[in-house]
């Protein structure tokens, strides 16, 4: 226990979320003896540095990660579920950023700033799961008035990106823009319409019942990472055109009054919380790891408080938190 | 009374709310004796088309109304300040759709679906006020589900496209996605931040308690709507970067209740809504009159439901209500 330095390896290394995974574990000085890096056959062979660690991309074909402390899962569902069961074989302790074990109850799902101790369930399947990027923005802001006065019931909705749908979301939205502004009509690809000077209420498929498979995710994740199932999670998930960014409108209903003076207060001291008076606009929060919070805001006549919540997507909605997760488990059980 | 045709004069021609008032009255063959239209200098002197009528912008400055029927006026606060008076003072009767009569309690605030009723207190001061895109859009898909089920709490948030600020609004977008592109940087101008690729959770200045003017003026137009003081409501109003189109997600709290199957056999029937099996994006509302509503969905173990509301918010939101409205003063009253 308590090497000095760990074997990592970044499954989807060349994707918008493995690339951010490097370039955090390389600014936060992350303790790494090797480095393996993955990708398909598009970005194998690429050369990709990490800090001082240099590491050339290889298929994911030929993993096998024998050695290999850490892997981080930074992949598709269909990768995920391929190769995270191989990479526990071998040993490795895996931190998926998919949502494929996020229901798993044999699974810890962890934003370390709210659940840590749960961590100490890592070993049962030797799986970490990090949350939705909305789910993980939500937890860090709500955990702290939930534990204060009860939250019992979370409306949130959703202003997402283009870059939760990967590299492939962002060259949508700029190769609309360059045709619309040119007068030439826009075949979608990656979204099911047009994105570019648009807002789309459906992100994934629907289930029975109306949610999006997304929003019952991001509405579980956020039950189980509050350790409540009882507060009543309504979601609503819109992705609009821009790239990096997630705001987050949220209303409380809470089981005892609070003020909008005393959530602030307990806001300024929470973790990982950045408590503003201005609210921030998404592109003001790309390249932060802390979750904004701003226009605190309570009702006369009900237990009720609105707050706003912007983040970057790309780190603390997932390279981040993966990364915060991989720190606790070197500290304290690696 | 019921004249055959009358004289009406439009005050902001060829803004963008002006301009579509004119292309309205054509689309409904309103029946126009004749038409005068003002603006400022920078536009006066431009001929407009209004189906067969044709008529040249004149300065502001020269109107007198004499002999007018109805002034739509579609200018900003400071513009409807000076004139209203001027024209009901004339014997017109003014349709505003600027919000400087919203909160007057002797001027009715119509949506014709709504509550065409209170229209008959339009005498008192010989104003009529439309009331803003959001309030108007909810009070038309939630004016039925009050009736039904009695609404106790609202939770709105809106994403707002920049012609929600006018044709400046739209150049600002258009110019700053244009710099942005050509990797060059951008001033804002009407916009307090950057809007391009952007989200800005803050429409108009903050008041005393954390909420916009423009929030807290939706919030109390909305309970005048639903004639009910006691509906708590808590509205987000959000600029996003698109053009055209308003999309408003909705969380509600019914005293009784309404399972989701319920909500959309009413609201299938409700007069101005267009319930949507998938719904609809921001450009899809783009000329259509209706309220559209989608993703209606219910929680097991609450009285809440939420949907979807999408509409243009320049007709619908705007001119299309002030029209309805004058529809219904001629059929009724003058």
């Amino acid at each position: 226990m308590n090497k000095k330095s760990y074997s990592i390896a970044v499954v989807g290394a060349t994707g918008l979320v493995g690339a951010e995974v490097i370039a955090v574990l390389a600014e936060r000085q992350f303790p790494i003896a090797a480095l393996q890096l993955y990708a398909s056959l598009r970005t194998a062979g690429d050369e990709v540095e990490c800090g001082p660690v240099k590491a050339r991309v290889d298929l994911l074909e030929r993993a096998r990660f024998t050695g290999t402390d850490i892997v981080f899962l930074a992949a598709g569902e269909q990768i995920t579920a391929a190769w995270a069961e191989r990479a526990t074989d071998a040993g490795a302790v895996v931190i998926d950023t998919s949502q494929v074990f996020a229901d798993d109850p044999e699974v810890p799902l962890i934003v370390p700033e709210v659940n840590a101790a749960d961590l100490a369930a890592y070993g049962g399947r030797g799986l970490v799961a990090s949350p939705d990027a909305a789910a993980t923005a939500l937890a860090v802001a709500l955990h702290p008035l939930h534990d204060a006065v009860r939250i019992t019931r979370v409306v949130a909705t959703t202003f997402e990106p283009v870059s939760s749908a990967g590299r492939a979301g962002i060259e949508e939205l700029q190769r609309e823009t360059v045709e619309l502004l040119n007068g030439r009509s826009v075949e979608p690809e990656v979204f099911p319409q047009r994105i570019a000077f648009n807002t789309l209420p459906q992100i994934g498929e629907f289930l029975e019942g109306g949610a999006t498979r997304a929003e019952r995710q991001t509405a579980t994740a956020l039950q189980r990472l509050l350790r409540d199932p009882d507060v009543v999670v309504s979601i609503t998930r819109v992705q609009v055109p821009l790239f990096f960014g997630e705001g987050i409108s949220v209303n409380l209903e809470t089981n005892d009054k609070l003020n909008a003076a005393e959530a602030r207060e307990i806001l300024r001291a929470a973790p990982g919380v950045l408590l503003q008076e201005d609210p921030s606009s998404a592109v003001d929060t790309v390249g932060q790891d802390t979750t904004c919070v701003a226009r605190v805001r309570g009702a006369e006549t009900a237990n009720v408080l609105d707050l706003w919540i912007a983040f970057d997507n790309i780190r603390k909605g997932a390279a981040v938190n993966a990364i915060q997760i991989a720190e606790l488990l070197i500290r304290d059980y690696l």
